[in-house]
């Protein structure tokens, strides 16, 4: 099997480029060839120098998508993104991006499709939970209405869109994530408004201050890295028709506060570690934070296989397991 | 006040632009100028051929939608769509209208906007309960789930997505109204598969034969075209606070088997009416007719003032009165 991973760069597309590279196959189908695409240099996995290529390219330019295209991968993961911070400020670039790189890759697939009617890849799509907009009920169950407040969430639900109705049609196999916040987020703290959830972890397991801008009763919805790619080979390898016709899945993950995120950070790391966490209010944070989901009821995702962290202290051993012992600083 | 239609040849665009002409204001203002445009000319409203131009143009064209504003419409309609039957056999058609079009209207005020901020023009974009996808509840309540089964639902969900971000960062003030069926649609039986909603009331009313391919079981949300035209002069002018941040809107309507619509035909037209309706089973339309909206239960917009017929009987004269005295038969 041949697969195509764009945004091969990202924290996420790396962490699968390597887990793909190390079983070597994707249910019980030997992965042959990665083809690791991204607008920086993407990494290749160790030991798979002869049968991975790295390419520097930008899917919303015309004839990229064509061109990755030509090995006819079996297996498509759909990544790249403008990040929610940079979509809000700049909205041509995020709707070229994010809409328009969409379009151009399952524009592409069509056209391989007619040319070939046998060629219908499996698209893992990576959307997110930006898709939907307070006021929320409780928790969010499958058939709460998507009603997104960025126009990151609103790009993201549009890529959705086109991914279920290109499947609908037979010119595609897709199946569309909306990935909780991911954390513990690996490298150095960001200026993304979500950072801090990662922050506040990560930081103080290394002995450095975080900042925490927002009360302690903030509530968020989360799956560690590991989960996130968790999910993205579980959909690679998920039956189609076992998920019908709504091809855009709730995941599973774990609702907690930020309060209980610091007593796990205590539990798992220590004491000491939580003297780390510095309150600094920021109203303009807190205002972003009050229109994200808090807690989900993923149902259908759980039926099909899906699974997290069932704790947050489970999230702070992942972090400290998977990528402690890289930590930049 | 100046009025863009975009879609005006259609049946609601000129029958809208006849009620504004008719009424010379919108919400207490007076209405100098009707700008209307569609692929082909566009009927101007009689008295009005000083203050009305008609123009046959493709909004998604380079360039069109930039000369559409050069006058700075402050209140603006978009209705031009390509419908159901072609969006779903020619999807690059499809994307490239009822997206794309979209699409550069929005980018075309965007620019306006940011040459001149203040003008942030109303802008009411035409949707479709084609936006919800079976399997319903009883009533679609208005925090349902938006899961298209056809490219036209995608489509015009994808424009909804559009109105609502460029309004919430204060490019422009948009409604979008996801119009019920609208029935009866006058003029010639059409090949549309929602078609015979409309042929079994016309027709017979006309001493015409008309053919129902469904089981009278068939349940079905509808509103008539006065009611549509009134949905469209309420969004025009109702105060864009009040309606928040959710900027798309399910509309009222009637929800009637088609048993109760051929009663009512009984009650207001007469027994012999009913007896030109003649049932011809078709697997493929009931197929496509069996994902369609039955009922919603659209609580904000009946806060907000919209309202439509309380008895298909009353949709049923609505047509006697308004539309069969031009009966092309």
């Amino acid at each position: 099997m041949k697969v195509l991973i764009i945004g091969a760069a990202g924290m996420l597309g790396a962490k699968l480029a390597a887990r793909i590279a190390d079983a070597g196959e994707l249910g019980g189908r030997t992965v042959e060839h990665l083809a690791l695409v991204d607008v920086v240099e993407p990494p290749v996995p160790s030991g798979w120098e002869g049968r991975a290529r790295a390419e520097v390219a930008d899917l919303s330019a015309a004839g990229t998508a064509e061109r990755l295209l030509e090995p006819r991968p079996e297996l498509i993961f759909h990544l790249a993104a403008i990040v929610s911070g940079e979509a809000e400020t700049d909205l041509e670039k995020g709707y070229r991006i994010n809409l328009g790189g969409t379009q151009a890759l399952l524009e592409a697939i069509r056209l391989a499709h007619e040319a070939d009617t046998d060629y219908v890849p499996r698209l893992v799509y990576s959307s997110s939970i930006a898709v939907f907009g307070a006021p929320f009920p409780d928790a969010i169950d499958d058939d709460f209405q998507q009603a997104p407040l960025t126009s990151y969430g609103a790009q993201k639900l549009m890529g959705e869109l086109l991914v279920s109705d290109y499947t609908r049609k037979g010119i595609l196999d897709g199946i569309g994530l909306r990935l909780p916040t991911i954390c513990v987020r690996p490298g150095r703290p960001n200026a993304a408004a979500s950072g801090f959830f990662s922050n506040i972890i990560r930081e103080p397991a290394h002995g450095k201050e975080a900042v925490l801008p927002v009360p302690e009763t903030v509530r968020h919805w989360f799956a560690s890295p590991r989960s996130a790619v968790g999910f993205l080979v579980h959909a690679a390898t998920l039956d189609g028709e076992a998920v019908g016709p709504r091809r855009n899945l709730n995941l599973p993950g774990l609702s907690a506060t930020v309060g209980e995120q610091i007593e796990s950070l205590g539990r798992v790391v220590g004491a000491d570690a939580v003297k780390l966490i510095r309150h600094e209010p920021d109203p303009a944070i807190m205002s972003i934070v009050g229109n994200w989901a808090e807690r989900l009821a993923p149902a259908r995702a759980a039926a099909l296989g899906f699974e997290a962290e069932s704790s947050f202290d489970e999230i702070v051993r992942v972090y400290l397991e998977d990528d402690a012992a890289s930590y930049p600083g």
